[in-house]
């Protein structure tokens, strides 16, 4: 087995390149919206999301080539979160990725349709690659249906809203753990489901992945808000403090630095326990991503 | 047959009827992004998309009730875009359907957000509305992809972002027709097929229904533009003259007012001779329907 960097490096670019060749075959969009719209897919970034599609098929033994179309969805899904979070009226960020924001380079209003553009061809995106798969109709809705709430008012918008809400107020730590649960575990969640239901996970294997899903959304969560405090600017693509700076609530905030540290740790640990259970996964791979990117120390 | 006027009438009930149902159904919505999104929805307007929806399925034979899903999707769809449209870094637009704007209302952060979900909200009901409907999986994951097109990019967002670009500049008149399409003619478009397609109506038939649509939706635009001119501020819901305030170009300053009228009746007659032809479609309504929307007076 290739050590886990190399994989993921070997995964993020077999992403990038499906991305990449998406975008030339936008050729019946306007050139500035495409512009803006492939501005912020193509920006790189960890690919961490479909990355976990890819990684939750293979898990269930399905096909790479097969998940990859919905991998460059849940990105585009990503990616027009991130535009939308950066404007002005939201968290008003001029940097993302070590890159100026979208609306930076394009201007506000292009990077609002550019959001916007992003998410519905992330929906025409899953149809096709369900057509494609030749998935049985209940599937393919299924997986329509879940996505519009995993990423829509009742999952990462809805977290979006509670953020946006909970700005200089001090929050509990269960309030924090709704907005996280929105704003960022839904996406991670339904990404990992997405890799197991188009690889036709039993029931058991997709509430065991769900558990291990919502455990490493967690430890991402938790994992960012350190490296808002001790991460280096060039790591995080963002300047360090940004969140304290804008007075949000993170985990070092509300524990302190050392007891999410623990958190993060148990955290992990537990979610990688989960997938330890005998039910027919092959979870090494799964057990790495989570170890590299909750446990990355810059 | 009933009048036309009163046949709307009940339509648009329905549909809102169907929508205050879907609002009272999200419970796990956070409260606030919830009215913001309802606030918009519940608005009123003339429901012309869904009723084009209902008023297909029926030409076609189709079931009223089972089309009612698909039409409520299609109005979130064209409420999400006039949140966009309104907001400050676009439009700019104070006054919508005669009540305030939904950033007015609510702010530009969850305007912003409020949209995002509609849209979101309304590709998980096309889904759910095609696993009702038991539609083969061809056809659903066909309704998704083309509405993904026809509202997207390449389609309605498409659109939005030509007129951006147009302001201010003197346009020809295939430029605004392009402009056009875009913007309101590809959702028109797609009402029309969705209400066919949703009721197996035959290659031919979809077809001659897409060139009924695509002239229907230039009328409207025309009209529209007309409207702008002489219409009253209480009937459009806006300032009387806000597109020419925005230096936008309009079929009326670009041919003149008569010419326009001239353009509006002609299309509209095509369109509905269109519809004339023999081919299993009861058109009585649709034709109505193009008429009333399109020759309306004020």
């Amino acid at each position: 087995m290739e050590p886990i960097e190399k994989y993921l490096e070997a995964q993020a670019d077999k992403v990038h390149r499906f991305l990449e060749r998406e975008v030339e075959s936008w050729t019946e969009i306007p050139p500035p919206l495409r512009e803006a719209m492939a501005y912020s897919l193509l920006a790189g970034g960890k690919r961490l999301r479909p990355i976990l599609v890819l990684a939750t098929a293979e898990a269930l033994g399905g096909s790479a080539d097969k998940a990859l179309p919905f991998a460059g969805a849940v990105e585009m899904i990503h990616t027009y979160s991130l535009i939308h979070d950066d404007l002005p009226a939201m968290d008003d960020d001029d940097f993302r990725r070590g890159k100026p924001t979208n609306h930076k380079v394009f201007g506000e209003a292009m990077a609002i349709l550019a959001g916007d553009a992003l998410l519905t061809k992330a929906f025409g995106l899953l149809a096709r690659a369900a057509r494609e798969a030749e998935l049985p109709a209940e599937t393919a809705l299924a997986l329509i249906e879940e996505g519009s709430r995993r990423f829509g008012a009742e999952g990462m918008v809805g977290g979006q809203v509670l953020d946006i809400q909970s700005e200089n107020r001090r929050l509990s730590l269960s309030e924090l753990e709704a907005i996280h649960r929105g704003k960022t575990g839904d996406l991670i969640i339904y990404s990992v489901r997405l890799g197991a239901l188009i690889s036709g996970s039993t029931k058991d294997q997709l509430e065991l992945l769900t558990s291990f899903a919502g455990l490493l959304g967690l430890a991402f969560q938790i994992q960012d808000d350190i490296l808002d405090v001790i991460g280096d600017q060039e790591t995080i693509g963002k300047p360090v403090g940004s969140d304290q700076a804008k007075n949000k609530a993170t985990y070092p905030s509300l524990i302190g630095l050392d007891k999410s540290r623990e958190l993060l740790l148990k955290t992990v640990e537990e979610a990688k326990k989960l997938l330890s259970r005998p039910c027919g996964i092959k979870a090494e791979r799964l057990m790495q991503v989570a170890d590299y990117f909750a446990l990355r120390n810059r």
